[in-house]
């Protein structure tokens, strides 16, 4: 029914213009692409979804993966998926040359897997989870273990897993109990269950490969006595594959959606690990994995967010209904009906999907962006842009999620009754979207990580150079006068930011730090907030040099602007309430009888 | 797993001391009512509730209603609630005496089903819509119709429907093309069909009454040419059932949530209807149980918030995670897991449930408890009651749709990972709330109803008339002190109110009501949120009154007190931000180039 599900000329606009890829492209690490190389990846990553993901995606929900006799099957297209993705080497992307890759940059990679995501988000989990164990092993493993495993696994022959969650221990990583014992033979005995593996157990792979957080005997208290494991699901013996199984998958999660999308519960029982790296490094080691997984994660809501985006516009332009309203307030019935794109409350809608959808893209290719530069830095400049994705990782995992959510649920409210029924598809969005505010660490948890650790990070000064990169685009915007407002706009919220942590800073330093992240979760949605209007501004100011240079896409650029100021007016109009909430001094969640909540 | 999904404390609390319906028991219409029946009946329905409509929610939900060789099938258990609905009056409820009805006040009869509906939403539907379609009949249809079909309906031997809805015209019923064609014996041969009808079809009633719209040929174009017709399932001949159906049940609508109340797709073709009232008046009438049915939607929302916050509480108690953090904020591993009821940001989750589905209740009692006062009232007073009624509508069904879907979400959010798996019930209640912001008029168009009908009602005297009630509430808290900073925020809010205002009328004056309307779902939002403010002020100054006559439910009402702020500080925070975006001269949702949005 659905035809569209993103649109190339934008991402391709943000890639080039807003975010100036080019500037990075035949240096160095990159030294392989060039400005046309991007452009006709992107075109073939979107041929891939057109074809062989999208057609699917309805079809993934209402015939989802299932669990029978301790295996998990999953939708047949998988299999051809999984050859694709081969063939255009979805998992060798960003590995260097010298293990197999092709040192894509990572803005070009998460524009691929956000064109991907949109088509069908049930597909990327089984390729993103294999291109992220696999350089988990590629950075930290011995050579050993990279020859055993990194051809086969960028190939998609073996797919990856990263395996945390306990059922006693959920989110809290210092309470696993899964244990290694030493074998004689250099490996580990491994033994312990897992719950919630994504992309557990399939039939599309000779092997998959699970990444285990585990104890050694006699390892420290906590996250510090946790290390990192590979065990494979069949044993590898001599790089070959021994037709030994050694993983139980003892059952699936039903799941409220991303259905096709399995999530596992495995047992280990006696079953050989290899050490990655040095004992009692592994949370450490993981938390590379972790940090990817939160980028793509919010990626992955972003493309979902795109998805249904399109699929409303798409109904709202054909679906008539109702009359413009005339003077008095009444319908003209003389009139024939409109279509509902022509009211204002369903524009609304619209407009609002699309700051949220296309506010998330730019986010996402910003920090990714700055881990490629990273890659071409040195010295205290590599050191900045590392510590600049590190602050926003968390918000590009969360803006997505709680925001992206708001945008499906308004898509499907375009839609009336019909949003509700099965036969349409924004329902299936709507149940899909749902996840991704849970996944690799709740909203609040990211909101704990933001406040209670990014924005102190080096004393600060990240934040400070945050600051330095949000002043330079305000002063990118003012050479065009029609953006002036808005980015006098930005700049007070830039300091609205300052002040709110003046307010909250001295609380930490109390050493009150149940009091001072009570409210996390709100400052997530406020520093969030700010952090989208500044790449709005960005875009806008993107939009209109293209536009006195003269830019055939007049509509597309002309788009930008008219939806920037659409955020500016509805959404960055929220900041000063969360302000006040954050920085009232009435404390309500801290100790109170918890009775009262009967 | 869950056990509980309302507080009977609270509801007698909000009923008695809140909204004190004592002062109307005993006199006029509910001469046969006084506290003690009131409680006594709010008993028998939490008693029904728990003996046949919680232990039954969920598996209606995986066990839907299906539509097979022209009829749907209802879950079994359906038998026995009619039955005790029956036995209790759930139907005669609020009917006439002489009708048979028991002329119970509104605010219990919507207390009861609230009750109802946190137990089970997919139950009330079939016993509120025979209510409601018989009220009509009672209301406006002669003595025959009134002989013919009371009897049935009131004992839930016959149950009715609203049909309005037709696949062209969607929500807009000026479009309906249904016809009616006088027959020789004084009824009408009704043509057309009708789809998003629910309850439309089951097995669990001899009958089933239908109350469609429909136009006469010649009548008047639009909504002023609509006649409202009975047209029973089975063709009643003589008040006996005759067996013949001459209604064809086409289809049902398979649906994300409620799947255990059935939505069908209904065909009339020559089917014997009976005019009720007089012709072309059919949409006059029909208002009347719009306006019932849109207040029943918002105390559905409420219901399932409810229901959902009840087993968010219950699984925060129960779950162990995670470890209070300590000055350093570290975890300290010292110490146990905690549970996770006590991370703040879960009491936060839970609060802003709390704020939210005790708001909305408070409001649904206060709106239910005008249409109480206009029954015993007089003259002026009797019409203020009546309009203050209409005004508040539109909220009453919105505030607990839009809130009440995030109050959900939060309940989810607090089961991490679990909230997403289909053996919780929080999934559920997700679907099941996300219908309520669409039934009986999506929120944009409750929103267009609120600003561009409603606070101009009689010149804008019932608005003035609302004020007064929010002023003496303001003045009884002030009796306190320390409700005082809230009610001075509510007034403050209050004349922020007026000032919004006071800038949109001029525009609807130039009569350019396209711009005055654009915004008008943000002034639901903002509009809506002044409104609960105002109800847990009123609740919190009949907590602090019981608290300082040494009532012995301390705990619950220091429970509401701390809500209240909890609903200040957070909530009515929002209020600036969107006057300000509502206020804002930059419009964007009007006339632009629609391909922008590509």
């Amino acid at each position: 029914m659905e035809s569209q599900y993103t649109n190339l000329d934008t991402i391709k606009f943000f890639l080039h213009e807003v975010h100036q890829i080019d500037q990075f492209l035949g240096k160095g690490r990159f030294s392989a692409y060039d400005s046309a190389s991007v452009d006709m990846f992107l075109d073939s990553i979107k041929t891939l979804s057109d074809n062989e993901l999208f057609p699917y995606i309805k079809e993934m929900d209402e015939k989802p993966s299932y669990y029978r006799d301790g295996a998990i099957t999953i939708h047949p297209q998988f299999e051809k998926i999984f050859q694709q993705s081969k063939d255009l080497g979805l998992v060798a992307t960003i590995f260097n040359e010298e293990d197999g890759g092709l040192q894509m940059p990572n803005a070009l990679f998460h524009a691929a897997y956000y064109i991907m995501e949109a088509a069908n988000n049930h597909v990327t989990g089984y390729i993103g989870l294999t291109a992220g164990t696999a350089n988990l092993i590629a950075t930290f493993g011995s050579q050993t273990l990279k020859d055993i495993f990194l051809p086969k696994m960028l190939d998609m022959e073996w797919t990856g897993t990263m395996c945390l969650t306990e059922p006693q221990a959920g989110s809290s990583l210092s309470d696993i109990t899964t244990s290694a014992t030493p074998d004689s033979d250099g490996s580990y005995k491994i033994n312990g269950q897992k719950i919630f593996i994504s992309s557990g157990d399939h039939q599309f792979a000779s092997n998959i490969i699970h990444l285990v957080l585990a104890r050694l005997d006699g390892a420290p208290e906590g996250t510090k006595g946790v290390s990192l494991f590979v065990v494979p699901k069949h044993k590898v013996q001599d790089g070959q594959l021994a037709d030994e199984s050694q993983v139980i998958v003892a059952g699936e999660f039903e799941k409220l959606g991303q259905r096709g999308y399995c999530t596992s519960h495995l047992v280990f029982e006696d079953a050989q690990g290899w050490l990655v790296g040095e004992e009692n490094h592994g949370l450490m080691y993981m938390f590379q994995m972790m940090n990817e997984a939160r980028v793509a994660t919010g990626r992955m809501g972003a493309g979902i967010a795109s998805a249904a985006y399109y699929a409303s516009l798409q109904y709202a332009r054909e679906r008539p209904q109702g009359r413009k309203l005339t003077s008095t307030g009444d319908k003209d019935l003389a009139q024939d009906q409109t279509l509902i794109i022509n009211h204002p409350d369903v524009k609304r809608m619209l407009l609002h999907q699309k700051a949220i959808v296309e506010g998330s893209l730019s986010l996402i290719l910003q920090a990714s962006q700055y881990l490629d530069a990273e890659h071409l830095a040195e010295g205290e400049e590599k050191e900045r842009y590392n510590l600049l994705l590190e602050l926003l990782t968390p918000v590009v995992k969360t803006y997505p999620a709680e925001k992206g959510l708001e945008s499906v649920s308004q898509g499907l409210q375009v839609l009336g009754g019909y949003g509700f029924c099965m036969d349409f598809i924004l329902q299936q969005y709507y149940r899909d979207i749902r996840i991704i505010s849970i996944y690799e660490g709740t909203t609040g948890i990211q909101s704990l990580d933001l406040l209670g650790r990014k924005v102190g990070l080096k004393n600060g000064k990240v934040l400070t150079w945050f600051g330095e990169e949000i002043q330079n685009d305000i002063k990118a915007a003012y050479v065009y006068e029609g953006l002036q407002p808005f980015a006098k706009t930005l700049g007070e919220n830039l300091h609205l930011v300052q002040q709110v942590l003046g307010q909250l800073m001295p609380i930490a330093k109390t050493g009150d730090f149940e009091q001072f992240l009570s409210d996390a979760t709100l400052f997530m949605d406020f520093f969030g907030t700010v952090v989208i209007g500044w790449q709005w501004l960005k875009i806008a100011t993107a939009s209109q040099k293209a536009l006195s240079e003269n830019s055939e896409q007049q509509v597309l650029l002309e788009g930008k602007i008219h939806t920037m100021k659409f955020f500016y007016k509805y959404e960055m109009s929220r900041t000063k309430g969360l302000a006040q909430t954050i920085t009232d001094e009435l404390k309500l969640t801290l100790d109170f009888d918890l009775e009262m909540l009967d």
